[in-house]
């Protein structure tokens, strides 16, 4: 079987230039270096070992995990530092924590809630090994967290307390722009934690819109991001990164061109998501900035620009998606593209196990 | 191993009511029946040969699949009438299409254009086995399709010049609403068909939001619809069908209930999708009338309402997505809950290939 191409291989396909990839991660451990920060990357983004442990040899001091299937994933990888920033709940869901943990080296969790604490305890408490655990604080992004450093207080006062687990500290995911929050909060609740005798060694942060003031997070000591290895429409539009440093994006062909101003490619919602994330389209077409991915139906995208002819039908062309956490989510495969040009097939490892 | 229920099974997990998409099943055929329009289903929605031979067993006449990969799904699972409504386009896609071709007993395209045309015929010239081929026209949802009835009979007049092909007749897909304009443009082209000597034996419509109404698009003798098997929100927002008639539901447990009127549960966007079809939200909570989806990230789903506490952490409850179509795309395995309300897990057969 001859090596693919980006010519023949078949659409949609999506492609990686494991160069860009390498450069991203180089770069953005170089920032983390220089502000004394741990990087923990976000392995939802790539889903891949391959990149987890390139990751790690550049210096990260472990991965992040959403959910179990993507820390076993990771696990049967290689991995040995894994922080899952998950409340774990539910017997079976804990079980698997509990086989995990006698496997992976370093195995932490996140816990926002005296439920979670509870089960966790149960399951562990009889384990040789006790279960390193960070309170997750909100901060403004109102998702999960405790609502106050009183309340992270109370909750870690609980963790130190319970048998088969080991209170590591402070975690939080906070809303774009959250720095200054960030750092109020995480103080205060340190503070508190300190003051109470309970250890706090880690306090993480995350998120990729504000990688690059992520040192102006005061007492943060971990940062956590996934989207900056690949790069998407969503933070080239923010200004945190430029077209170039765009890893990922979905080959795709003109399928028809049924009027003026109109082209028809055969990426739809199927392959590049519907996420939107506050963005007018569906992804930015390399090479064609005046083309608008209008509307995507589940396996049609329809592009529209000013009128006039643009695209012939069997053209190949190449969009980066607004967000592409999701885009590795939808496929078993990616391709990688080679220094020659050439493409080489690579499983999406941790795809598939919605658990 | 012990059957899993709706208690046990680990969540997310993508529930089908058995009995509800049976029932969807055998009504809509009764409609069809009794408006004398053949019915093919269109298997996007459940990528699942089960569904689809209980959709023929009830009398559809075939099958409709959006690219290879769920057609190659389908007759490995035994099913011998597949439309694909999509233009086949590139050698390799083309060398699939003519493999399928001998082994399913009645396998159709669609195309609207040329250079479609072309190929599929330089690749079926040699085959002993004609390929039938419906014109596409685009009666407004300005996706594909050719824009006169004019252009369709030029089109139709290279089809039938063409070595290797078979003209069947018209294919459409509207935009909701659209009955009156499918039946002029499709009225206007079947006539200069015919004046021409050309065969228009079928007249193909389709779209869930308006199969109550398909009889009334006159001169149509076919109607494709996927969702209706499952319904969802978006259905029953439009009046189409109620909460009973949804087959498939997101089971979801509560993670996090951090604050007055919010409550955090395991189903995000990588389940649930970012699909909202013109609706504000992201499901219906069943049970729950006043409680909003009102967002997702990828493995968090937030739920509010009107303040107060509501759900309990650990509890589990039944999300109705906007559109199913997506959410089936997003699992590798649903599990249809039977009488006794034991879950069987099902593999989603066409899930994963996006070519």
């Amino acid at each position: 079987m001859t090596q693919k191409t980006i010519e023949t291989v078949e659409t949609p396909a999506v492609l990686i230039d494991e160069g860009v990839a390498r450069r991203n991660i180089t770069r953005y451990q170089a920032y983390c270096d220089e502000h004394d920060l741990a990087l923990r990357p976000h392995i939802k983004t790539h889903k891949l070992p391959h990149f987890a442990k390139l990751q790690m040899e550049a210096g990260a001091v472990g991965i992040t995990c959403q959910k179990m299937s993507e820390a076993e994933a990771m696990a049967d990888g290689g991995l040995e530092d894994i922080l899952i920033t998950y409340n774990i709940l539910g017997a079976a869901k804990r079980e698997r924590l509990r086989l995990l943990a006698e496997r992976v080296p370093r195995l932490a969790v996140t816990v926002d809630n005296a439920v979670t604490v509870r089960g966790l305890s149960e399951t562990f408490a009889a384990s040789g090994k006790p279960l390193p655990v960070l309170i997750e604080c909100n901060t403004g992004a109102d998702r999960c967290g405790v609502a106050t450093p009183q309340d992270a207080l109370a909750l870690a006062r609980m963790v130190s307390d319970s048998p088969g687990l080991m209170l590591r500290g402070l975690m939080t995911y906070p809303p774009v722009g959250g720095g200054a929050a960030v750092a109020a909060f995480m103080g205060a609740a340190k503070a508190l934690l300190e003051d109470a005798g309970l250890a706090c060694d880690v306090i993480s942060s995350g998120g990729s819109p504000d990688m690059w003031t992520a040192s102006a997070e005061a007492g943060v000591t971990e940062y956590r991001i996934g989207t900056y290895i690949y790069n998407d429409r969503s933070l080239v539009t923010r200004g945190v990164c430029t077209w170039d440093d765009c890893a990922l994006s979905v080959l795709t062909t003109v399928v028809s061109t049924p009027a003026s101003g109109r082209a028809i490619v055969d990426a739809g919602s199927k392959t590049l998501t519907s996420d939107l994330f506050s963005l007018t389209g569906h992804g930015h077409v390399l090479g064609h900035d005046d083309v608008s991915v209008a509307r995507l139906s589940e396996e049609h995208g329809t592009l529209e620009w000013d009128g006039g002819d643009r695209f012939a039908i069997g053209e190949r062309i190449r969009i980066v998606p607004n967000h592409v956490c999701v885009v590795s989510n939808m496929v078993d495969q990616v391709w990688l593209i080679g220094a020659d040009g050439g493409l080489a097939p690579y499983a999406v490892a941790a795809r598939g196990g919605i658990t």
